[in-house]
């Protein structure tokens, strides 16, 4: 049974990991005959922002502990992760994946990537294992490994972005997946376009599929 | 198209809606060709667990602010809830359901059911539209209209306090579902067992599923 290792941001689209991206790559990989398990980087989240309004409030959260929400307790430390341990990589989108996994939402091209999640990425795409990135995501595999061939959708800004750090940008529709073979790498906008609910479930089903038909 | 309320009891299983439960819900409804409105009631949360570690915390939250996340923001007051315009209305589980949406889970069959909570569900009954409830969130149905045929899996010390309070418990395996069709509500244990994340979406499919079979 092949293993796949789901880095989450938080919890909430928009300081956290996107929860329907989030929950419905779980029911993909499960749905699809993988196990999963969880992990998020244990740090301080960029903001904390009210959902009901969409204004920031004086919080402090942690990036695992509100992760851990999705995870129903079952989450590690990123800074654990062990490639060996791991056939494929996802990464579900929402604002934490720009805030907290890298700072690409305040920084743009320039971002930095947050220590734990760029080592996990280098150590799975040197073994040749592939990575998947949802929405919003693709952008700290851009930052990381620069000339991929990916998608975030069809929003100009932010491909330009992503081709400043190197990556080569597709324009993709709803639950379509970019994939890139010889980087192994498979992305798809989810959330980046106006989306149903099940057009979310299909694209992360997507992701997952040409994720574990690349496991070698 | 048939419109149905969606009440969550904030964000994370031991402390509000239980977040697979919740969206597995919504995209069930999206599925099965109905639209969905979150709603849920403007309180404060009973306590703030920290997810990671399973302790409470000191901090305060407060249930729709929370329960917006997993409405992507798109979530209303359910003091501003009309049965009227509403064919169904479902309240997926978590502790959140025993603990915000009414006490049971510390106070047993003698729980007190928040106001705007109670008001949805008397409404809708009365107007003869069907209700379900995943997972514990059957409780808050047996303390509100007492005499209901439901489920919440197989554990008999849950069983008896619903019990206590008028209903009458059936035990159900992963995905079943139990309909009371005279009351018309419907009822599926989720996570209440052991399961895999595939069975919460099957369990929330059949839910859906029988709630617009019972709509006139």
């Amino acid at each position: 049974m092949p293993k796949i290792a789901v880095v989450l941001s938080g919890c909430g689209v928009y300081d956290g990991a996107e929860i329907h991206e989030a929950v419905l790559t779980l029911l993909a990989i499960d749905r699809q005959g993988a196990a999963y398990q969880c992990f998020a980087p244990n740090v301080a989240q960029r903001d904390v922002v009210n959902h009901a309004t969409g204004q920031p409030t004086a919080e402090a959260r942690n990036v695992l502990v509100e992760a851990a929400r999705i995870a129903r307790g079952q989450i590690t430390d990123l800074a654990q992760f062990d490639a060996a341990g791991f056939d494929a990589l996802v990464f579900p989108g929402g604002f934490g994946a720009a805030k907290n996994l890298c700072s690409f939402a305040v920084d743009g091209p320039d971002c930095a990537v947050e220590p734990s999640v760029e080592k996990a990425i280098r150590a799975m795409h040197q073994a040749g294992k592939p990575i998947g990135a949802l929405c919003i995501a693709p952008a700290v595999l851009a930052r990381v490994l620069g000339k991929v061939e990916m998608t975030i959708g069809d929003d100009p800004g932010t491909a330009q972005g992503l081709q400043k750090m190197g990556a080569k940008h597709r324009n993709a529709g709803r639950g379509e997946v970019v994939v890139d073979t010889a980087q192994r790498i498979a992305t798809t906008p989810c959330y980046m376009l106006e989306s149903s609910i099940s057009q979310i479930a299909e694209g992360a089903d997507n992701v997952v599929k040409a994720l574990i038909g690349m496991i070698r």
